[in-house]
């Protein structure tokens, strides 16, 4: 509840009486208690001077519960309307509040005309730059769960791998990783498992299909699961055989693009730094053009979240942002490579969550 | 781009000078794009008396026009405002909006405070209903694509109940479908795939797992791919060897259930009437506490859409409608059962789009 005290802090100080969070990572975040209600509403409600609570579809209300969430929880059911059950939880704490914060980047006109129905003397304000503030600094117990998912990648690795025989299919591979998650308690990957082959390492839309894979063929993997919360995305090209010349140039110029943006990982770089320290190996090693993204994203309770480590954010690295590193070259004619890691700002440097071997594989 | 025209009429029609589309759903729908653009600005512009464009990720323009799109689509980076250039491409078109219709459950209190901003003077209106009342029917060409992604659930339900067999386990059979239906050219299930067995299929929130399957089981699947942007849903429950006799009543009272609702769905049926007939079946043979849920929901580019197939809703069905009926008995000491259909509502009937046998089978 340290997370939800930080809020109540926040709205004492700016003088703000009551906040919703609807977001369901930041739901998440703030009560532990993890769903996507789709239409259905659920939220934390946050006071500058009452107690929280929580409203949810009432056939979740026991999840919450046993999700941890220690204050109020009030349940609404379909045939409800959710938000008179919310003004009169509000106006049971003897709250009438003049100033209330929401997720404008979440929160929807409909829900947002419907507040301002409720509460028509109400100034409304966002809550979005606080908790991604919150967010983008992770504490010890995030890093946990972070370091966990990041396990499960490097073995996620590992197993696909293992998979990879002549004549295989990228989707059999695929499914073999995805099966053995599931068998590790994993019940979803952080988004679309990756399992390229051959030329289709060079396209960054490539979808996973019945290509057979042959000697000869880049694989690249990029996948992340989902542990208690928090994801991982790693990313790891091997060689099924032994590689070309060009292929490997490419491996090693981006291998060594993504140790030296790792190495300047530490507090007060700024992102666009880290960005241009791995642009620089590939452009000078003359692959420039065939890097055609931002360097890495931030990662926690969302695949995609701050910081973003692109060549225009100044923004300084901090102890506890947790974000990936993931130069790629995409090149039509040779291959395409990528490698990614995850990592963390340290107090001094960097401590990097996913460990498979960066060291270019080869297979069979 | 007939959906198309039909939102320019409805704007004439009422007035509205300007309709800006951005739910990804309803960008498909109108355009034929489908892209899920995260917090980029993807949308569909419309206007009473100027040609439309889309708003797109630059990448994505490509993409936009292979979808058939044949108006202007506009490209944005990450470094622009985007909304600076929808204004602009709207003062190209010579068009001031005084009034603005806008997804006010989609959009967001950001995005909604940006175009207040962009046109000061012009009055917000909802486009939401129109939106649903447009997808609620359904067109041949959409049929089509429900056809398509109803047979292939016919087909993973029939590759489910191949793969049974003592001792494999829900998650073994759970990948066998979904590498399938993979290699069937399925880049997405509609929803994740249930494949629950034994008393696990009591539990409408159970999760596929290591439990392995054992003689006198029922198996549950419940499971849908999305083909060409359209969702299918299906549920059978089959009897891995003989079913005890209770067993086989609630199988044959749900069997009655669901056969009596799709045989009464018709013009003019109202929802609520549909859900009763069948649980009253589900009733009257005593297991009517055990049908927790509602019959069914409308199915489209949505796995949940309108009309929802609930007791208290009085909509009238039309023809062009299509959704689930799907009762079900969950007896926490003898089985659970479920079966679900994708139905049409036709000029004079129905049109049953799956069409797996709902005869019990016994295998093994």
């Amino acid at each position: 509840m340290d997370k939800l005290n930080e809020v109540t802090e926040y709205l004492k100080e700016n003088g703000i009486d009551a906040a919703f969070v609807t977001t369901p990572d930041n739901v998440f975040y703030l009560s532990g208690f993890q769903s996507d209600p789709h239409e259905r509403l659920l939220a934390v409600a946050v006071f500058k001077d009452a107690d929280p609570f929580v409203i949810a579809p009432k056939m979740e209300v026991p999840d919450v519960k046993a999700a941890g969430w220690n204050g109020e929880v009030i349940g609404h059911e379909d045939t409800d309307d959710a938000w008179e059950i919310v003004a009169k939880a509000v106006a049971d704490r003897n709250v009438r509040p003049g100033s209330i914060a929401v997720e404008k980047v979440h929160m929807n006109v409909e829900r947002y005309e419907r507040l301002a129905q409720l509460y028509p003397d109400a100034a409304f304000t966002g809550l979005d730059a606080k908790l991604n503030e919150m967010r983008n600094i992770k504490g010890e117990e995030e890093l946990q769960k972070l370091r966990k998912a990041a396990e499960l990648a490097d073995y996620a690795v590992e197993v696909g791998c293992r998979e990879i025989a002549e004549g295989k299919t990228e989707l059999e591979i695929l499914m073999a990783i995805e099966f053995e998650m599931k068998k590790k308690g994993v019940s979803h990957m952080s988004f679309d498992t990756m399992v390229l082959s051959g030329p289709k390492t060079a396209s960054p839309h490539g979808n996973p299909g019945t290509r057979k894979i042959q000697k000869g063929d880049f694989v690249l993997f990029d996948l992340g699961v989902v542990w208690e919360g928090y994801c991982s995305d790693i990313t790891r090209t091997v060689s099924f055989g032994e590689p070309s010349e060009k292929q490997r140039d490419i491996y090693e110029t981006v291998r060594r693009a993504e140790q030296a943006a790792v190495d300047a990982v530490r507090p007060g770089v700024r992102a666009m730094d880290l960005d241009k320290t791995a642009r620089d190996v590939i452009t000078e090693a003359g692959y420039g053009e065939y890097f055609t993204h931002r360097l890495g994203h931030g990662l926690g309770i969302s695949v995609h979240e701050f910081p973003s480590i692109h060549g225009a954010n100044e923004v300084k690295l901090q102890e506890g942002m947790v974000f990936t590193v993931e130069p790629g070259i995409y090149h039509p004619d040779v291959t395409g490579v990528r490698i990614e890691d995850d990592v963390v700002v340290t107090a001094d440097g960097v401590e990097v969550l996913t460990k498979f071997p960066k060291d270019l594989q080869i297979i069979g």
